[in-house]
């Protein structure tokens, strides 16, 4: 019943023919979609056609009510949130992936999807410079690439919370997690999901710069063993989402090596850059770590999901998740690794295909060279906010994200706090409602901070030039 | 640094073609990868490359050394597992939603990936004839699914397990879960992962057609609640994964109403089915249930993945998940949906799209068609199986999976039990060693045996007619 191969045929032909178009007009369409709440929805009828439509019709209407609700995560000055980027080979492993249609649970069910998956995080663990002791699996994304790090944390203390879980259970402590007031919020979502709770995320304080204060941390730790409470683990982030700061992993390691702690590294946007050796610096440490994330889809150049979970202790998350019952018992079991094991999603894409093409088609020195580049525009975009009197760098600027605020005539226009944070709001919503741009913003210790992050690898140096010519011209009314 | 895009035309066309002569001569393939453990993996190099590789080198490396290692989940003979399916509609969608690369985390994101996800499973709830206060969310898996389902059942105790936790809580009794022994693992698996535990999951035992004993369910309530447990909901399933046998959802819908507790429904294979009105007997009690899983990448032509939650009280998933820092703070945020506060991932492929395309393309009649068509297979191969007097079906065929068992001369041989499941493990694995045929296996009450799982949009009914002659032809053997 399915469609007939030529009119797939035709489809998917037209399909390539609007991709390429659209990937060499991108930067004509406001970034940011134009429509109003409910516009898309008014469009759609309300109940499914009951007869076939013809894909010509359907991919007239993709074209003509579905793009103008997409804000382009493709455009060269999409610069919101992290800016994550695809790429032509990616996009042509998920189609192909898509076709092929295996699920990877196991060896068995497709032994390419298995050990290719295997070989490329081989490769990519060989990339940024990680030990062999390393394993890599592929998730959907970082928030449960973490959910499933801390999982095995909890797995590790031994109190066979697989088993007997954590309520109604005397002999448990609460268990205490530690974070900074910078991590990421799917850290916290993942202890609500297991079971910790918000309230015993400790989140440790940071310093001047954004980073994790060590000494609060042990202070805490040591206050929480003394009121009887069971710390399990630090999570420490290199590249934060609000400033991009980095945790100093290598005494958070210690910390952890001293007191017994799981560390789960969040690496999910700033880890691809360990590629560069002359930024090994940032990552001094890591490799103490129990577990790392790094995130492909967003600053390697591969389509939304691919989130990569390196562990050096994969038996932990085998003990937090493996669970074989009869239908999916195989003769190979003892013998191969079945992926399913290590995770909470029995069903599993096969990912590694489009990981797979992407390093092969570029080569580690495209990679390279385009990090290099995006670093190098985010060095050149902070020099602007530096040297113009009306704006002023909120952070330091390790990795491509650039976080600043307009602050006229370097605060001797006298406004106060909530002004500050009040003209910074407006300024953000008018650049972004040019369509030419578009920025997000962060609070940093109260103050509204406007973030541009670099990433897409369709960004060239022009794009920096004319977001800054866009700000300047939006701020003009608020300067004078 | 992006493929120029004659190569990515030219290798997008190459692999439209390799798709299309696939699909027409998949069943030229052996069904299960013939490899051995290794074999893939010795075949690629242990160091990614440092230069770019041409786009055709990989594609012909895709077809020369991943290809072997593929299980051909879409060959019409796939009766493993259950036999999910992909179509020609669902992988263009699968092509322009990895292109467009949005984030469907909140309504800002994309409008349109919010907006065409609601539309889209408002015509998937009224296709399977839900009530309008169904609220549906897109999961990777049904693993997730049923996960966040029992992470809302967990929060509507009203204990504030999202910010208390579940440890070191004196005043928080053991939490439990009921299943029948015929569940499926991943129900368990989200049982450890949210700290209830795999000794707080009540095996309910199941009647002589696999089905959930309400009185026993009842009982055991009861004696947890006397022993001081708080029971917290019931997983009822429409279509197991061993016989697809139905609980009796309606009973057990009274039993939680009454004890108050969470019902959640799995009918991640059986669902489709309920867009049949003649089939409608198998969901009565549904709409009773707070939340319902159905994967449209089981049995409705959609590629992995994509696994729908329909909750009644979307409320309790929101209580569960929800966290918004400052970083994702929109204006819109109080008048759309952001369906990053209903689960666990944060980012979120655009999977509206795929489905979209597949609903319209073939229309509701098609894919009733299809689904009748299966089922008429299944009864047809049961007949074969009841007519056969060395064959015994070992569960009714409410679905499209018979199972059954050889048992040669219907016992009188004499064979045991040990023998007997013995015998079926050896048939199984010669048949599936013919490349023709992939079958899988459970054990029903200690009895190995055999299951066929029709639900391939390729399968038609001489695959069937050929299934049995393969069986029959090595099954001689054991029949002599």
């Amino acid at each position: 019943m399915d469609l007939n191969s030529e009119i797939f045929s035709a489809s998917a032909r037209r399909a390539i023919d609007w991709i390429i178009h659209y990937f060499e007009h991108t930067d004509e369409y406001p970034v940011l979609s134009r429509v109003k709440p409910g516009e898309i929805k008014s469009q759609l009828p309300e109940l499914p056609p009951t007869l076939s439509e013809s894909f010509d019709t359907i991919l007239d209407d993709f074209e003509k009510i579905i793009i103008p609700g997409i804000t382009h995560w493709n455009h060269p000055r999409f610069f919101a949130y992290f800016s994550i980027t695809g790429s032509y080979p990616g996009i042509i492993g998920e189609f192909l992936s898509s076709a092929l249609n295996v699920n990877a649970m196991n060896w068995k069910s497709s032994p390419s999807a298995t050990e290719l998956e295997e070989v490329v995080l081989e490769w990519f663990r060989y990339m940024v410079q990680l030990p062999t002791t390393f394993m890599g699996i592929i998730n959907d994304t970082a928030s449960v690439s973490s959910l499933c790090a801390i999982a095995a944390a909890r797995e590790a203390t031994a109190f066979n919370i697989r088993e007997l879980g954590l309520s109604g259970r005397p002999d448990l402590p609460q268990l205490i997690l530690y974070v900074s007031e910078e991590t990421h919020s799917s850290i916290e979502r993942a202890a609500m999901v297991l079971g910790i709770g918000q309230n015993n995320v400790r989140k440790i304080s940071t310093d001047a710069v954004f980073r994790m204060n060590t000494d609060e941390l042990e202070q805490r730790i040591r206050v929480d063993i003394d009121n009887g409470c069971k710390p399990i683990g630090v999570v420490a982030t290199i590249g934060t989402t609000s400033t991009t700061s980095i945790d100093p992993v290598a005494e958070i390691a210690s910390i952890c090596r001293k007191y017994n702690l799981w560390l789960h590294v969040d690496a999910a946007y700033g880890g691809p850059v360990s590629i560069l050796p002359e930024k090994r610096d940032y990552f001094v440490g890591w490799e103490l770590a129990d577990s790392i994330v790094i995130n492909p889809h967003k600053w390697m150049f591969t389509p939304i999901d691919c989130s990569v979970l390196f562990s050096r202790r994969p038996d932990m998350l085998k003990s937090a998740f493996s669970l074989v019952p009869e239908y999916l018992r195989t003769a190979e079991q003892d013998v191969v690794k079945n992926y399913m094991d290590y995770g909470v999603a029995l069903g599993r894409r096969f990912r590694a295909l489009k990981l797979w093409m992407i390093i092969r088609s570029y080569g580690t020195n495209k990679i390279q060279k385009t990090l290099r580049e995006h670093l190098n525009y985010a060095e050149k975009f902070k020099a602007k906010v530096e040297e113009h009197d009306d704006f002023e760098l909120m952070a330091p600027v390790p990795f491509s994200t650039v976080v600043f605020r307009l602050n006229p005539n370097h605060g001797k226009h006298s406004l106060s706090n909530d002004e500050l944070n009040s003209v910074n709001e407006r300024l953000m919503n008018k650049i972004n409602a040019t369509g030419e741009v578009f920025l997000s913003h962060t609070k940093l210790r109260g103050n509204f901070s406007i973030r541009l992050a670099i990433g897409n690898i369709k960004t060239i140096e022009a794009d920096i030039d004319l977001a800054w010519d866009i700000i300047l011209k939006q701020a003009k009314e608020f300067c004078s």
